[in-house]
């Protein structure tokens, strides 16, 4: 018989077994190439999709494209992602920070998504094109069963120097909803903030200009996201900000990570 | 702001809305081919992947391979699974129950791994082949990032004639262990068995032979599932049944699951 | 060394061996499910694409998905595909006959298209979707690197009359131009018309109602195929034809093809 | 009606269109990051698959694995090949010259797989892996449909000084043999040695140490491969030198590429 025990960590299945919690763990992708995308948008429009105990801070959306290479927790594997978060202030009982609030995290690869929901990291799929690179434009594309919804462009990267570089290294405060549904009922079992503490560390940063441009899909093309793909592209798109470009190594801390209250 | 309502039910990322939950929904897969291997195996080896609550009927391992077509509510889209199950009881403070536990569910497509793990059923990634088939000899097979850990094969299908058939329709108690780790530290914050309610109408069924063969992983092949796949080939094929494939139609009734007390 | 015999067929890479060739060589596909579009369109556009030697018989284009299951030369294994062809008659020296020309063939695996390219059918890939099956609606579409350019729809099948079914077996002459370019100069070593004989032998059919969306792609997103794409889209859809639906065997007879004279 | 234009090229379907030939024309890829594995075997064995024309210089086989990024005629797109070589001479009536010669080429993406195999040079498909790079060791895996039949694993990259580098940039002689079957018929309708010249200009190099695992596959596994890889699996691994990391530039000069005499 299997008996789960105190001090593991465990993944479904469980059964399995687990492993030794360490609190200062950490895990380290050696190599991650990211464009940061930030744009204005409608404060009021984006305020309907951030819950109750967050508020908005800027009226932005930021989409961060980054291939994630050499991961060490999948053995040097890799996979794609795109995060579109929010910048928001968390007012909470005890807890009180600021971060970028995950609206909506696709990435390319099933293991690190269900690795991430657990932890309240919003994470569904779509396939992610690596970047490419041709006559100084990257281009990128996120689509599901062939139907591209999201084209990101950069163009003309200008390489920031040495001192803006390092100037760009720093912890960040990754935030989301965790939501657990109850089994057999409407409602959750869990539902609650977190913060997932992540540090970056590039050792290279360009400056551009940058495109993005939603497609919205048909409940036919995509049932389970196209609500929030329709919720995403009628956000205006007011102002681009310039591109950051990195280069670099990213390090999350999820052993740190905590339900804020 | 964005409020959870509490009658409705809420998939990650929650906050672009969700949807009345309705207690009689079902969802149908109109179009399910399935091919069911089944063999004895070392009970006592068996009964370490067994939670406390579940106790083996058999020492069984039964696996189920099925190409799901025409899936409601994924807009008739599919994919392919292969549950690896055991027969037990389930005897708690208020149940008492039969059914197949589900060790481990392998699936090539992340949108229902996502919503069945919220509900514990133990899904991981996997690219599962359609079936090749060829000169009456059905095969498929598991990889992961192109290495094989598990290759089915059955020969010489002999079709069942229509009251066979109609036999073998009916509610499949479907078992598993829901397990949400803690964040931030060692343990879960729900840990329970739950049951998940299907029913089976096939409308064509054979008898055949069949063939397992495991293939154990290392670490650097399958950082996430190794130990999985070197448990699950430990254990020792005794004795193969007859396989049964089948045609026909499946309903989940999720919303008629519950956490087992 | 490996030396050529002159009674074999290979591929490349041939110095690996080949095998004796066999002119009733017959390959079966066990089980194929299509469905055909057919629409008139202008003829003096569409004649644009029709080279020397044949000439339009109607300005219909042609589009036939397919869903080959079962293929005996590929061990039972899979493949979609799409014919994008036109109503003809060849009139050379030696040969006059009528058939479909292959103005181009997606599919989505590379083992058949090269073995029909060397055959002089103009295959080139797409992702191609299995069909989505919901409601009565069948779906499906062509896609490369994630931009959908061809968007299949058929609705309301009603089934055809066993007698119907019969008369739809038969020969088909599929028609193509093989043209292998000289290396390192323009101007081809081969240019020359052929013909591809097939039979096909269906179980089942229906029509339908059917819908045909093509979107052009830029270069950026489709650099070696956005030429064809954009000369097909511009083909207008004059009139819709019903759809048929078949379910069935295939026989390619690839040892009776023949260069046209 | 479509006519051929004598000073242009083609690809099939070429009634869409071609372009005009230029013979200075080279393509670029801009960054293509190599693993070369080099090791003796049995030369009696090895040449048994060098046609005629060719003979082996040393009894040896090369693997060149290399990720394809940036390259300009896909647009900036990418993709993992993994050439077969062994090295030669070859000694025609006009021509005399020491090259690679292409035993097999595996591609992960049919587009240049066709390009290529119409110049002669013998692309098939497989799944290749990107680089897991973890803890220093570089590994890459070729699949086909989920079973692996080649592994490459390098430990321990030294790098090279910048003076070495730069005496690594240089021309190859790519070789090749076209073998453009008969339609309907056995033999060959084209059959000749090829020549096709490419550029290196790595500006970034390593030494390590190498291992190399072939696994055959049975014809149900593979059924068009599996004679080239049992051939490869057979050919004894005597002593591997060090791999070969490079890093940097590579230039195909197809419109200089021609047929040898």
């Amino acid at each position: 018989m299997f008996k789960l025990e105190d001090d593991k960590s465990y993944r479904m299945p469980a059964h399995f077994g687990g492993w030794i919690f360490d609190r200062d763990a950490q895990v380290t992708y050696h190599d991650v190439f990211g464009l940061a995308f930030l744009y204005t948008t409608d404060g009021d429009l984006l305020a309907n999709y951030i819950p109750q105990g967050f508020e908005l801070t800027k009226p932005q959306v930021m989409l961060q494209f980054q291939e994630c290479r050499q991961v060490d927790w999948m053995a040097g594997s890799y996979y794609n992602l795109l995060t579109v978060a929010a910048p928001v202030r968390f007012k909470g009982q005890h807890d009180e920070l600021e971060g970028a609030f995950a609206l909506v995290v696709w990435e390319n690869d099933t293991t690190p998504i269900l690795t991430g929901n657990m932890m309240g990291v919003p994470k569904i799929y779509a396939d992610i094109e690596d970047l490419h690179i041709c006559e100084g434009t990257y281009r990128t594309r996120l689509s599901y069963e062939g139907n591209a919804f999201l084209r990101l462009e950069m163009t003309d990267p200008q390489p920031m120097d040495q001192q803006q570089v390092e100037a760009l290294a720093g912890d960040v405060n990754s935030l989301g909803w965790r939501y657990i549904p109850k089994v057999g009922g409407p409602g959750a079992d869990l539902s609650q903030p977190i913060l997932f503490p992540m540090r970056s560390e590039p050792h290279s940063a360009w400056m551009g200009r940058g495109a993005v441009q939603w497609t919205p899909l048909t409940w036919e093309q995509n049932p389970t996201q196209h609500h929030i793909i329709k919720a995403l592209a009628e956000l205006p798109i007011i102002e681009m900000s310039p591109v950051l470009m990195t280069r670099g190594r990213m390090h999350l801390m999820e052993a740190r990570g905590r339900v804020l209250q």
